[in-house]
C-alpha cells in the first residue's frame, strides 16, 4: 500500500530513467514502472525528451501506453503522436475510451484524422469516434463518451449483471445503469448499489428510478458543469432530440472542465491571450502577453494625447496632474470590481433572475453610496493635506464620484453584452475595459475641471 | 422522465407555493414538490422568506427537509436553523451525513453545538459528528464523511455485500469499497463492479488493488482536490497517522471546493473583501468593496503627494503629465499578467520544480523582451505624433522599459511570499499590487525625468 506515489518521483529517478533509455535497459523501465499511477508516468514524460518518451511509450503495454498519452499535456500529445507510424497510432487510440479518442484525433487536421481513422482494426470503435467528432468539443456531445452500461426495463438483475460483465472490459468504470425502452429512449437509472442489494430475479423495471437528470447533446460544458455540482451526480446520462440515449458524461471529466473554465476566465481578466504557463519558452510567454499590452499602451497614448487638449489649462493648475492616477485607478479598480460580480452572476444563473431594470438599479445604488463615501473621503485630505482651495478640492471629488458611477455602469454593461454575443464575459474584467476606463476617467476628470475652474 | 426539472420551476410556481402556504394548504406543498430535486426545492426556499421556508421545511419528510438545508445558501443556513427549536435541529442533523451535519454545526458557536449535539438520539452519529469537528474545516479532515463501506481483506464477497446491505441506509452512493486489515489499516480498494462480477465465495483479497491512493486528515482541502482530478478518482480514503481507515471523501465534496477556491482567488484578484454575489443587499456589497477601494484611494492620494515633489519641473514641462495613465496602467498590466501566472504555476506544482533562479532568469527575459518591444513603439510614437524633441521621447520610453521590469519582478516575488507565509496568492493580483505598481511607475517615471531632463 503506497500513500500518493507522485512524491517518489524524484529528479534522481529521473536522471536513472534517461539513463536506461539510453543504455536500452527495458528491464529497468518496464519494472521501475509498474504499478505507477499514468498520471505520474504522464508527468515523468513530459519532462523527457520527445524521443526518450516515444522509447519508452514503445517499450511499455500498449493498453498502459494509451493511458499515458491522455495524461499527457496538450502540446506533448501532439508532439508524441506526430511521430509514431499512422498504424501505431490507430492501434493506441482504440484502446483509449471513445471521449478520449475523439479528444486525442481533435489536435490533428481532418484529412489526418480520417487517415488514422481508416486504420481502425475495430469497427465498432471507429464508428463511435466518428459520431463523437461530429459535435462541438465545447458541449455535451463533444465531452461524452459512448462507453456506458445500458439496460433494458424489462430486463432482470441477472440479465443487467450479464451486460455488465459482457461490456466491463470496455467501461472502466461504473457508478450507475441507464434503463432505456424498446427504442433506446432513456427512461431512468438504477444504481450499482441497487442491483448489488436486490435478488437475481428482481426485475429493473420494479428498482430503477424515472427521476433521472439528463442533458441534450449541444449543452455548453460549462452548464453540463454547473448541472453536475449542482445535483451531484457522478455520471449523467447524454440524450439527443428524440430522448434516446447516445452517450454519458462522468464526474472526472467534469473536473477538467471546471479548471479549463476557471483558467480561461483567470487569463482573459488578466489580459493573456494563450493558454500558458511558466513553463513555456520565453518567446511564447512574450506573445501571449504582447497583445494586450499594447492595447494598454495604445489607450495610454490616447490619453496622453487627450490631456494634451488640456496642456493650456494644466499649465495654469498644474496640480491637476497630481491627481489623475487617483482618478484612473479608481475607475479600473471600481470597473473590475462591478464586473466581476457580474461575470460571477452570470455564471451561475439562477432560476429566479432579477429583472435588468432592478439590477442596474442596484448597482446604481451602490456606486452611489460608494462614491458617496470615497469622494468625501478625497475631498477631507485634499482640503486638509494638499492646501488647494475647496474648488479644487470639489473638482477631485466630483470627477471621482462620476468615475466610480461610470465604472459601474461600463462593468455591469460590458460583461452582460458580452455574454450575449457569444464572448466570455471574464474579458470583460480584464486590461481592455480597464484601459476604457482610464479614457473615460480622464475625460471626466478633464471636463469637471474646466468647467468648475474656468480654464 | 423529466430532462432536468429545474425549468419548470418558474416564478409563477413560486407564487402559487406562497399563496399555498398562506392558505396553510399542505397537500399542494406536500404534492407539488414530490419528486422534485432537493437542489431546487433549496434554490427555491432561498426565494422565499424565513417563515416561509420554515413552514415548507415542517410540512416535508423529515430527511427531505434535512438534505434541502444542506443544499441552503450558507447565509440562509443559519438563519433558517436558528429559527427551529434545539430538538428539532438536532433530529434534522441526526439525518444527514456526518460530514454534512459537521458543516452545518460549523455555524454555530461551540456552546450551541454542544447543546444541539446532547440532543442527538444517535451516539454513534453524534461520535461521529464530533471527530469530524476536531478536524480544520480546509482540511481532508474536516470535508471526509464518516460513511463509506469498508470490507476486511480475510472475507469474501457474500460477507462484503452483507456489509453493503447493513450500511445501505447510511450510505447513500458507494463507488468503492475499502479494504482494512484486523487492525483497520488501509490496504486497498476494490469497486464495487468487481464485487458485482465475483463469485460469492471469492476473497476480497484475490480481487482488491493494492495501489489504492489515500490521503492524510491534515491534507489540505486544495491539494486534496487536485489529487482527485490528477487521478480520475470518485472517492478517496482518509488515514491517520497510523494509516488507519478514518473517512472518505467523495468528488462531489471537491466539486464544491474547487468552486469556492476559484471563485476567492477571482475575488482576491479583484479586491473584493467578502463572498458576496450580485443578490445580496446594497450594503453588503458596498462594505465588501469599500477597502479595497479605500486602499487605492490612499495610493492615489500619495501619488499625488509625490507628483507634488516635481511640481516644479511639472510646470516646466507640462508634456510629463500627459504620459502618467501610460506609465501607471502599463506597470498594473505587466504585474497582473506576471503574477497571475506565478499563481497558476503555485496552484499546480510540478514534481520537477524548476530552481528559482532559473524562474527569475526567465521572468526577466521575457520582461527585457517585452519592456524592449513596447519602449521602442512608444518612442516611435511619441516622436512621430506628440512633436516633442528626442530627450522627452527618451524619458518616457526608459521609464516604461524599467517599469516593465520593475513591474514583472513584483509580480513574481509578490505572489511566490504570500504563499510561503501562507496567504492566498492570488492576492498579489488584485488592487493592492496595482496600488503599489502604480506607485512605483511614477518614482521611476519623474527620477528618470528629472535626472535626464536637468529639471
Amino acid at each position: 500500500m503506497e500513500i500518493i506515489k507522485q512524491f517518489e518521483l524524484s529528479k534522481e529517478y529521473l536522471e536513472s530513467l534517461q539513463q536506461a533509455i539510453e543504455a536500452e535497459d527495458l528491464n529497468f523501465i518496464q519494472e521501475s514502472l509498474d504499478g505507477v499511477n499514468v498520471a505520474d508516468i504522464a508527468a515523468l514524460l513530459d519532462e523527457l525528451s520527445m524521443s526518450e518518451s516515444i522509447f519508452v511509450l514503445r517499450v511499455l503495454d500498449a493498453q498502459l501506453a494509451a493511458d499515458i498519452i491522455i495524461e499527457l499535456e496538450a502540446t506533448n500529445q501532439h508532439r508524441v503522436l506526430k511521430e509514431l507510424e499512422v498504424q501505431e497510432m490507430a492501434n493506441l487510440i482504440e484502446l483509449m475510451d471513445s471521449d478520449d479518442g475523439a479528444d486525442i484525433l481533435n489536435l490533428f487536421l481532418e484529412r489526418e484524422r480520417e487517415d488514422i481513422i481508416s486504420h481502425f482494426q475495430d469497427k465498432v470503435k471507429s464508428d463511435q469516434i466518428l459520431e463523437l467528432l461530429r459535435y462541438d468539443e465545447d458541449t455535451a456531445g463533444g465531452i461524452m463518451a459512448k462507453e456506458y452500461i445500458r439496460a433494458n426495463k424489462n430486463w432482470n438483475v441477472v440479465q443487467t449483471i450479464n451486460e455488465i460483465r459482457r461490456q466491463a472490459e470496455n467501461v472502466s468504470k461504473i457508478y450507475s445503469i441507464f434503463v432505456v425502452n424498446n427504442r433506446q429512449q432513456l427512461m431512468g437509472i438504477v444504481s450499482l448499489k441497487r442491483i448489488v442489494l436486490a435478488s437475481d430475479e428482481t426485475k429493473i423495471e420494479d428498482i430503477y428510478e424515472e427521476e433521472v437528470i439528463s442533458v441534450p447533446t449541444y449543452m455548453d460544458q460549462e452548464e453540463v458543469a454547473e448541472v453536475m455540482r449542482k445535483y451531484d451526480l457522478e455520471s449523467l446520462p447524454v440524450v439527443n432530440s428524440k430522448n434516446k440515449l447516445v452517450g454519458r458524461i462522468t464526474v472526472d471529466d467534469i473536473l477538467d472542465v471546471i479548471r479549463e473554465e476557471a483558467e480561461e476566465d483567470i487569463q482573459a481578466m488578466t489580459g493573456i491571450s494563450d493558454t500558458v504557463d511558466e513553463y513555456d519558452s520565453v518567446i511564447k510567454l512574450s506573445k501571449a502577453r504582447l497583445p494586450w499590452l499594447l492595447i494598454g499602451i495604445c489607450g495610454g497614448l490616447l490619453g496622453a494625447g487627450f490631456i494634451g487638449f488640456f496642456e493650456e489649462g494644466l499649465s495654469k493648475v498644474t496640480a491637476l496632474a497630481f491627481f489623475i492616477p487617483l482618478i484612473t485607478a479608481t475607475g479600473g479598480n471600481v470597473g473590475i470590481q462591478t464586473s466581476s460580480i457580474v461575470v460571477q452572476s452570470l455564471a451561475s444563473k439562477s432560476i429566479f433572475d432579477d429583472s435588468m431594470a432592478k439590477r442596474f438599479l442596484k448597482v446604481l445604488l451602490v456606486a452611489i453610496l460608494n462614491g458617496l463615501i470615497l469622494a468625501t473621503f478625497v475631498f477631507g485630505v485634499v482640503v486638509l493635506f494638499y492646501k488647494t482651495d475647496v474648488s479644487f478640492a470639489m473638482v477631485v471629488s466630483i470627477a471621482l464620484f462620476s468615475v466610480v458611477l461610470l465604472a459601474s455602469f461600463m462593468g455591469t454593461i460590458t460583461p452582460i453584452i458580452l455574454d450575449k454575443i457569444g464572448i466570455n464575459p471574464a474579458l470583460a474584467s480584464g486590461p481592455f475595459i480597464t484601459t476604457a476606463n482610464d479614457l473615460i476617467g480622464l475625460a471626466v476628470y478633464f471636463l469637471v475641471a474646466m468647467s468648475l475652474l474656468h480654464i
